[in-house]
């Protein structure tokens, strides 16, 4: 092994070993470790934005981006809603040990399902130092260990969130290895993570495409992939215009920059003419840049030709493409050949379209009359998400607690033989 | 592309244009389709047995084992068997549609998980062609497209299943495609088909631990793992011997080939001198080949003693490692360290050992008093199952109808925006 793997190695088989003692942790352990990770969070705060402060610098030195220096960027707000969210995690219920379902069998064996914890969550993820913080709360709580390895970027940062969580957890009787950091930034580091079926259960990759790419292409241990959204709105020829135009300006404008927000709006031929010139003023209004198919040019001719790539663009931006379309089929035909079943959505007053839209449509999460700005563990009532899983396996949408749990058969014989 | 990638490819790909449809077929149609299949399978017969006497003789000629031979080998009562498999599917419920759980937000929107089929599921299997027709109707059932890749030994016996099978389907209004069958022999076209994201959704090998390994290691596709069980019986210091006896000669001898037979027993100090003598008479009398740690040598002086690779082995013969233990905490760390975390059973009357074996064993199938042998979806009463879990993403232990299944989100507003 050269000096990489053995870092890695080393620190999964403490995370592994930690996660068998895990498991069965009593829930106030749990809690009450949660609690002191916050607020050694809050007291060693100067330490945390010192080592902050040098990622910062070396990352205006490289020249990044704006908005990647405002990632990497913590203040003592941010730390303080980083101890937050930890707090916020307390108040979950325990997911561990819960009796999913229970149910006797001719022979009077009893079979059950228990939920459990996955083992050793892996997670990979890019410049933002809180996701240290949230997934070692969210992972900590259903009784994971986890192997963080954030971006290279934030080294120094996220080195000294761990350094800060992990001494406060074990102080409060978490296992030592329960929160571990890979300090390589080397690009081989995270490979050895990927490939490490024997010590890590599940890898949740989180950041943009070209990351979560990489880790479905090179890992061998599972992974739940998370993230791109190219979201439709559809105006069916039944809509509510008014209801409509809201959730139009909803799902683009709220917070463009996010996956749930709307890339394609669809608008039926029918409604066009007097759906499309008010909602593009609006639109324009708040500095939305429209790309529009032919028919869209006609009502909207200040708008620019879509391109075929632009049906295909998770923009992430004050940037919508629009089409008009003949029918219901034609949208579902779009959004199946473009979509990337993330969050789907129609507006509609017609029962037996909003049936088959909700039928019909692939997606991690289906909606008739709501803006597609709602696929949010916290919206959906989870009270705090680790990603948004747009794969099929495991999890789908929103990802809670619940999720970064599996079930184990548990059977309640009496002496019991298979005959 | 190369002729055997353009083979897979195209065929991976009309198996995607089909789920869409398949997704919400009525379930009447899927119901009548599946009793077609079995009725062609019954009056297609000689067609069949035709090609599988081809396999047949190929495989003596290449000198193929007589359990190879055995598996492979079809006849009039194996076709009826298969065709009963597929009625048999007919009479479960159908997984798709149903509302797994709904719940109203405080907005007032309505949020419902709805379980809906995987898609494209990919089958990796070996030698036995009876896998071919349960994993279609299986599949069929749960609104999933299947692409099939059996073993080299049953390429005629497979394309003969499947293009009577296929055909019966079409006929009976399921889309062209919904089952796929790779009839390359090549490595190769298994290696594509595990690299093919864009078309399948799900792999499940269904084989040795070779076969499993390799898809782990090689696929990019998602891979539910199934099968290698390294299964133990725990006699503890409280348990009663009449149950005991009973459970571990059940355990190891009712089928000693498959994953959820015992292939170690594990024996509390102090009831040992008592249990030992007996029950190895028992499991002598009845061909077990005995391999024991110095204790157990000392109680059963004609066993061989046992090697540290007995311990890890999966024997899947009437073959018994056997190991005294000095407590619980023996017993469990034991477990933990070779077990395969498929079905780990304990013997005993103490209600505080009970619990602390089912909260501290992590496997598919943790057992009080009773045999391990009823890890199974018949048994588990799921009605049929494709394979056994021992991963802990998606499914875990028994796959039935459901585990073929994913949900998604539905979301019912009146206009809801996020603010």
């Amino acid at each position: 092994m050269n000096p990489i793997e053995e870092a890695v190695v080393t620190k999964a088989r403490r995370a592994k070993e930690a996660a068998r003692r895990l498991a069965y942790l009593p829930t106030t352990v749990k809690d009450k470790a949660l609690l002191a990770m916050a607020d050694a969070l809050e007291r060693e705060k100067e330490f945390i934005l010192e080592a902050n402060a040098r990622d910062m610098e070396a990352a205006r030195a490289k020249g990044l981006s704006k908005a990647l220096l405002d990632r990497l960027m913590l203040n003592e707000k941010r730390i303080q809603e980083m101890a937050q969210g930890l707090r916020d995690v307390v108040k979950l219920p325990d997911p561990v040990g819960e009796i999913v379902a229970m149910w006797k069998r001719p022979n009077g064996l009893m079979i059950g399902q228990m939920r459990v914890p996955l083992g050793v969550v892996g997670m990979i993820y890019e410049a933002r130092p809180n996701v240290t913080v949230d997934a070692a709360g969210l992972c900590l709580k259903a009784g994971n260990a986890v192997v963080l390895r954030g971006g290279s970027e934030a080294l120094n940062s996220n080195a000294a969130i761990v350094k800060v969580i992990a001494r406060a957890a074990v102080e409060s009787g978490i296992p030592e290895g329960a929160i571990e950091f890979i300090d390589r930034p080397e690009r081989e580091a995270a490979q050895v993570l990927m490939r490490l079926n024997e010590y890590i259960d599940v890898l949740i990759p989180r950041g943009g495409a070209g990351l979560i790419q990489t880790v479905v292409r090179t890992a061998t241990v599972p992974v739940i992939e998370t993230g791109v959204g190219n979201c439709h709105v559809y105006v069916d020829a039944a809509a509510d215009l008014a209801k409509a135009e809201a959730i139009v300006i909803n799902a683009k404008c709220q917070r463009p920059g996010v996956c749930n927000a709307m890339e394609t709006l669809l608008v039926h031929q029918e409604v066009a003419p007097r759906f499309l010139p008010a909602v593009g003023e609006k639109l324009k209004e708040r500095g939305v840049e429209i790309r529009g198919c032919p028919i869209t040019l006609q009502y909207l001719p200040w708008a620019r030709p879509a391109t075929e790539e632009d049906w295909a663009t998770e923009f992430l931006d004050l940037i919508l493409a629009v089409k008009v379309v003949q029918s219901l089929d034609e949208a579902l035909d779009h959004i199946y050949r473009y979509g990337t079943k993330h969050s789907e959505a129609i507006v509609t007053e017609d029962y037996s379209t909003a049936r088959r839209f909700l039928k019909e449509v692939d997606a991690a999460a289906v909606y008739v009359n709501a803006s597609t700005r709602f696929t949010d563990g916290g919206q959906f009532g989870f009270g705090a998400e680790i990603g948004i899983s747009t794969q099929k396996l495991h999890a789908r949408g929103p990802m809670g607690l619940k999720e970064l749990t599996t079930i184990k058969y548990i059977i309640l014989g009496e002496g019991q033989v298979r005959e």
